[in-house]
C-alpha cells in the first residue's frame, strides 16, 4: 500500500511538470521542502539503515571550458531536483526500489538528459530507449530494450519485474506489455527535442560529415542516467535509462538493459548503475563486476568500483563511470573521463552535485 | 589465414548437411574419421594446452522414462557429430572460436534442438532466435537477438564480434546488418520442423489449453545449445544458441544472448555456456558469477560451477544447467534438472555424450 500510495503521489506531481510551468514549480517547492524537513518517517521505529541515494547524468567530456554558467545551472538544478524527488520516497519510509523509479521518471522527463524525452536520435533518426532496474532484496529485475513509445522506461522496466514473469522484453513486444499493463504510451515525436532534432537535421543534409562527432555533444554519445538507492529497511536498488548511442544502427543494445553489465543490486554487497561506452560494459559485466569483487574478493565498495573503472576498464580500452552504495551508505562514483553529472544526498542532508573531476 | 580456412571448409562440409543426405554421410565420415585420427596438427609446435570441447544441447526433464530407444540413438549421434565437427577444427590448429562455431552451427541445424531448424514456437507461432559468443583471450563478444531470417545465428553473433564496434544487435537491425555482411538468409519458414509445427497448430485450435505444458516437451520449453573449448594455444571460447522459451511473447529476451548470463569467456578463469530458464541465469549473472568465483574467491572450475548451479541457482527457483572449461581443460557439466544433453571430447580421445543423471 505504502509503495502504491508515494508512487501514485509522485507519478501525480511528476507528470505536472510535463504539463506546465506552474505545476513545475509547485512540485518542486513541494518535494524541496520535502528534502529540507530531512526526518524519516519511521512507521515501524526501523531507522537503522542509512538512507541514502546516489545518482548519475551520463559521463563524457564534460568540462568547464565547454559549459556555460546558465547551462552549468540547468544541469545542477535538475540533478538536484531528481535527487530531492527520489529522497522525498525514501524519507516518507518509501522503498529503495520506488526512489530510483522516481528519480529516474524526472530525469527521463528532462530534456537534458540522454533519456526518455530528449534522447538522442539514431542513424535513422529514431529515438530507441532502454532502461532496467533491480531490487537488491530478492534479485529481481526487469528491463526494457529498444523501445519507442513508452513515456518512461523505468515504470515500464518496473513493471516486466513486477507483473511479468521474465527481466527483459524488447522492441514491440515490449511496447504491447507496456500499453496492457497501463502505462502511458505516446506519439515517438514525444520523445524529441526539437532544438536537437534540427541540429540532427542539418548534419543529414550536409555530406561527408556522417562519421563527424555527434552534433548532440560528446558527452551525450553515450549520455544515460542512473540511480542507486538505500531504504530505511536495508534494500538496495539500482536502475538505469538511456536513449542509447547516438547515430547507432542495426537494433544496437548497449549496457544499460542488461542486468549485469549497466545495472546490478544485491543487498549484501551493492547497486550499481553504469554510464559509458556499453559495449566494454558489457564485456566486463561491470556492475556484477564490482558486486563480486566485494562478495568473493572481500573488497570495500570503493576498491571494487576503482579496480574496475579505473583499471580494467581502460585497460580494455573503453570509458566511463558508475554510481554504487553499499548497505552502510557508503558511496563509489568514480569515471574515467572528463566529468560526469552526479550527486547523492544522505538523511539529514542536502543534495550535493558535481560535474568536473575536482 | 587459419581461421578462415578452417572455417570456410567447416561451412562448405556443414552446408551440405542441409541441402542432402549423401552429402551429409559422407561430411559425417569425414569428420568422425578426423577425430579417430585425434592427432593435433602442431604446425607450430605448440601442443603445450589439452585441447578440449564441451558441449550441451539443453537441460530439462530428460529421463529414460519419455525415452524411445531409436531417439536416445539420434540424441547420441547428434551429439557426438557436433563434437566431432568442433574438434576437428581444434586437431587442425584451429582456434577454439571457430571450433565453438562449427559446433554449434552443426546443432541449429539440427533439428533435435531448440536452436536454429526446429526451433520452438513463440505465442504468436514465429522462431525468434537468439545467439552470442565470446573470446576469452580478448573479452571480445557477439550477440544477437529475436532474429527470425538469419539461418545461423551463431555466425551473425561472430560477425557482430568482428565486424562491427557493438556486442549486441536485436531484431530487424540485426537481420540487416546479418545480410549486409553475407550471412545466409532464410525464408522464416526455414526454421519450421513440420511435426512440431503441426503439434502447434493443433495445440492453438484446442479451447482452455493455452497454458498447458509444451507441446514441444518439457525439455524443449527452455532448450538451448552450448560449447565451450580450449585450443591449443590456450585460448578459451563459449557459445550459446536458443530458440527461445516456447510460447514466448512480448520479444522476451532470455539469457543466451546475454553476455554474463548465457555466456561468458576469459582464459585466466573459464568458459561457460548455461541452459535453464532465463530469467535466474539472467538475475544471477550466471557465467560471469562462475568466473568470478574463480578469480576473486580462488575457488576451483568444478567448486564454483557447483556452487552457482546447485546450490544459488535452486534457491531463488530456478532450474537448469552449464557446461564449463578451464585453461587446464578441467571440464564441469552440473545441472539440477532431471537431465541435460552433454558430452566432451579431449585429445586425443573419443567423443563422451551422455543424458541422464547417471
Amino acid at each position: 500500500m505504502q509503495k502504491n500510495f508515494s508512487f501514485k503521489l509522485l507519478r501525480s506531481a511528476l507528470g505536472n511538470t510535463v504539463v506546465g510551468g506552474l505545476a513545475l514549480i509547485l512540485a518542486q517547492g513541494f518535494l524541496i521542502m520535502g528534502c529540507e524537513t530531512g526526518k524519516v518517517a519511521t512507521t515501524d521505529g526501523a531507522d537503522s539503515y542509512p538512507v541514502t541515494l546516489v545518482i548519475h547524468g551520463g559521463a563524457g567530456t564534460i568540462s568547464r571550458k565547454n559549459m556555460t554558467p546558465e547551462r552549468e545551472q540547468e544541469y545542477r538544478k535538475a540533478l538536484q531536483h531528481a535527487l530531492d524527488t527520489g529522497f522525498s520516497v525514501l524519507t516518507k519510509g518509501g522503498k529503495s526500489i520506488d526512489a530510483v523509479i522516481a528519480a529516474i521518471t524526472y530525469l527521463e522527463d528532462c530534456p537534458l538528459f540522454n533519456a526518455g524525452k530528449g534522447s538522442v536520435f539514431t542513424y535513422s533518426g529514431r529515438n530507441e530507449l532502454d532502461a532496467s532496474l533491480m531490487d537488491g532484496s530478492n534479485l529481481k529485475a526487469g528491463a526494457v530494450a529498444g523501445v519507442t513509445t513508452i513515456k518512461n522506461p523505468i515504470q515500464a522496466a518496473h513493471a516486466v519485474m513486477t507483473q511479468s514473469e521474465h527481466v527483459m522484453l524488447a522492441g514491440r513486444g515490449a511496447e504491447q506489455f507496456a500499453a496492457e499493463h497501463g502505462l502511458t504510451i505516446v506519439d515517438p515525436s514525444y520523445f524529441v527535442d526539437s532544438a536537437r532534432y534540427e541540429q540532427f537535421i542539418n548534419r543529414r543534409k550536409q555530406q561527408g560529415t556522417k562519421d563527424a562527432a555527434s552534433p548532440d555533444g560528446p558527452e551525450k554519445k553515450f549520455g544515460t542516467v542512473g540511480a542507486v538507492a538505500l531504504d530505511q529497511y536495508g534494500n538496495i536498488a539500482a536502475a538505469t535509462s538511456t536513449g542509447g548511442m547516438s547515430d547507432k544502427r542495426f537494433g544496437r543494445v548497449g549496457d544499460s538493459p542488461i542486468i549485469g553489465a549497466g545495472t546490478y543490486a544485491r543487498n549484501t554487497t551493492c547497486g550499481v548503475s553504469a554510464t559509458g561506452w556499453g559495449e566494454y560494459f558489457i564485456r566486463l559485466a561491470v556492475a556484477h563486476d564490482i558486486s563480486a569483487m566485494m562478495e568473493y574478493g572481500g573488497l570495500s565498495l570503493q576498491e571494487a568500483a576503482d579496480s574496475v573503472i579505473m583499471k580494467k576498464l581502460p585497460a580494455l580500452g573503453g570509458d566511463g563511470g558508475i554510481i554504487a552504495l553499499d548497505q552502510k551508505g557508503n558511496i563509489a562514483m568514480p569515471f574515467n573521463t572528463e566529468g560526469m553529472y552526479r550527486g547523492y544526498i544522505r538523511s539529514p542532508g542536502k543534495a550535493e552535485v558535481f560535474m568536473y573531476k575536482d
